[in-house]
């Protein structure tokens, strides 16, 4: 597969976080010549959270985790499996998740309810658990760089998805890194595609929960490669405690401030790299959205536009044709009023208050479609709701790749 | 433009509407060598009903016809222009509506806001009246038939689109011809494209107004091409009286059972027709839901199945790619229990209470997604709510059509 034209040109270096193992293997399940398991497990203490898929057709390793998670036991690992979803298996899939959580946890030494599961892949599949469990010894005893993991959670991905940053608490350095992947059945709506941060910040897992929760929204939730949402979603923070810094206890303390923008910065990085991996793009694309009535409607305004076939085809094309923003914008639901209006390409300003403007000049409008970042503000009233999307163009990529891949 | 491949073989044979008078006319600003501009006008009595577009940015002569239907007053014209949709354009949009309406009243003798106006094409353009007020006196002395104002009123459409049905009111016989246009930016959520239809019958301006709003639920809001909404989606139902009939009084009167049917059946064979000119579309695709809390929740589900990228390109594959469903009626938000979902595609049960079937044979399943007409059937659980829509596969040729073209 040809590697995405917007990929960044390597993956990144990234920190080891101490208190986090990550091991790889590979089943043979699906894939041949590469791992495709990964475990992330907390050498000791630690905490974890995760935000998941809203959709009503979440898959069985969705509905475990949000169990386990929902109990309020202690977690310690994470299993994840690329190439089959093991999603609207029935009671067949929930035992596979029940059969691999066992057999992980009885090779850690825990109870099977501490570890939780991810899988990404092909719908509606029978997922063998004993394929995975044959190599639950090496997932166990081995340990991975961040470059392997990455490298082995991917399915229609042209590139792994790495970001790292460092933040400090309270005057105690602490590190955040963090994988992703994704590239098509992207809309994560309140909820993301696969994603594992960890940190060895020493957070209780309320605080994680909160701070992941909020993180998620300016991030993965701010994407869209294609409308539409996956059953498998799920973003998972890990966080270790090896950083001993001082005790936290509410996700708003101004202690997190540092850790809450690394967090930020991890995390959109990853969610542009998802997008920049999508499905046959060419162009990435960031929208902003001012004026809405409140953040929520801009957020909506700004996904109607990112989700238009019409707007992502014309980008494609390289063509400014600006009077498909106004129909995403009228379609949006918001409820505004078009005579206070305002729509931007390339930092040039195209219409406002309601119509184009008596002297627009097309030609720096168009030199900028030639570009490979295309950005749109859209100004929608005078309220203080603002939203920033982003997402890629819809061509012939996209349409090949999925009018022949099961994916 | 090549012809779809989903066509009708030819245009019907059409019924004249007796007080109803159709003339066309080339205004040349836009098209070459063809019809652009359509007059339809009552010749004596009757009234016009109509439904518009939810967008926030509906076009000048969208709020110009709600203008004058909600005021009340007597209509008895409609006035089409193709290539330009004077949307988006301010004040001057408004000013240019004004210009034709009031010309087109003068030659007909008439109030301008008698006079209702239609457009379709480029958004954001300024809409120059002077170059359609040049051919006002041909529209007003000149007469055509339902074929030629199909095709004066065609953007992107590929071949022109008209059905007819008889009724009976009260034992009087009535007909209705109508036409319609549209292959882009369909979505007409509680709207529609363009739609003209024409009827003899003798009905009182409210009640024509509620048969349109009851059958467009039924027709042209249960079609989809691309979930893009247009600024200028607009069904109009013009009934002349011509035919005499006794009073009726009432929508839902049982002496309007069979003329209720017709319309059914012309406005549904319009909606499908629109959506066998999907731009790029070589399949068609009818998705049935049943089993829903109600039709609402129905057609939500069905919606979100014939909007999914996905799903589209996955029929444009020929790739019984059953998954792809599960996904888009987990992402529809309807808060379905997967536990109880079934799935059949051509007439063959796939899944079944959440999970695939044992013995699922998938060979009748890909021997149907081979053929011109897809059938996708889901059932959701044990409800009275059921929808049918239609759509049509995502393919090449709309990205080749939209990447290309500013319409």
């Amino acid at each position: 597969m040809t590697v995405s034209p917007l990929a960044p040109a390597a993956f990144p270096a990234m920190p080891d976080i101490k208190g986090v193992t990550l091991s790889t293997a590979a089943s043979g399940m699906k894939y041949t010549g590469r791992d495709d398991m990964l475990l992330m497990r907390l050498d000791g203490s630690g905490s974890i959270a995760a935000v998941f898929t809203k959709s009503d057709t979440a898959a069985a390793p969705v509905q475990w985790c949000r169990q386990q998670l929902g109990a309020g036991g202690r977690t310690r690992a994470i299993l994840v499996n690329a190439g089959n979803a093991n999603a609207f298996t029935g009671d067949g899939g929930m035992a596979a998740v029940t059969a691999c959580c066992e057999g992980v946890a009885a090779k850690l030494g825990c109870a099977a309810g501490e570890v939780l599961t991810a899988s990404t892949g092909v719908i509606g599949e029978p997922l063998d658990s004993a394929v995975l469990a044959a190599r639950f010894d090496d997932l166990a005893s081995g340990s991975a760089d961040w470059q392997a993991a990455a490298q082995a959670i991917l399915t229609t991905d042209t590139f792994a998805k790495g970001a790292s940053a460092t933040a400090a608490i309270a005057g105690t350095d602490v590190q955040i890194a963090g994988i992703a992947k994704g590239s098509g059945m992207i809309a994560p709506d309140m909820a993301t595609m696969l994603g594992f941060i960890a940190t060895d910040a020493a957070l209780p897992q309320p605080v994680l929960a909160a701070l992941l929760a909020d993180a998620t929204n300016r991030s993965f939730n701010a994407i869209t490669v294609d409308s539409d949402t996956s059953t498998n979603d799920s973003v998972y923070l890990m966080a270790s405690g090896a950083a001993a810094n001082a005790e936290v206890t509410a996700a708003d303390d101004p202690a997190l401030d540092s850790f809450r923008d690394a967090l930020d910065r991890v995390m959109q990085d990853l969610a542009r790299q998802i997008v920049r991996d999508g499905e046959g793009a060419t162009k990435f694309i960031t929208i902003a959205v001012t004026g809405a009535a409140n953040d929520r409607a801009a957020h909506g305004i700004g996904m109607s536009i990112a989700n238009s076939p019409l707007v992502k085809t014309a980008i494609a094309g390289e063509d400014a044709n600006w009077g498909r923003i106004v129909m995403a914008v009228g379609k949006s639901g918001a409820g505004i009023d078009q005579s206070r209006l305002d729509i931007s390409m390339g930092g040039v300003l195209i219409a406002a208050a309601g119509a184009r403007l008596d002297d627009y000049d097309e030609a720096p409008v168009a030199a900028h479609m030639k570009g490979e970042e295309i950005d749109i503000a859209v100004k929608v009233g005078d309220g203080a709701g603002a939203a920033r999307v982003w997402t890629c163009d819809l061509t012939h990529g996209y349409i090949s790749i999925n009018a022949d891949y099961r994916s």
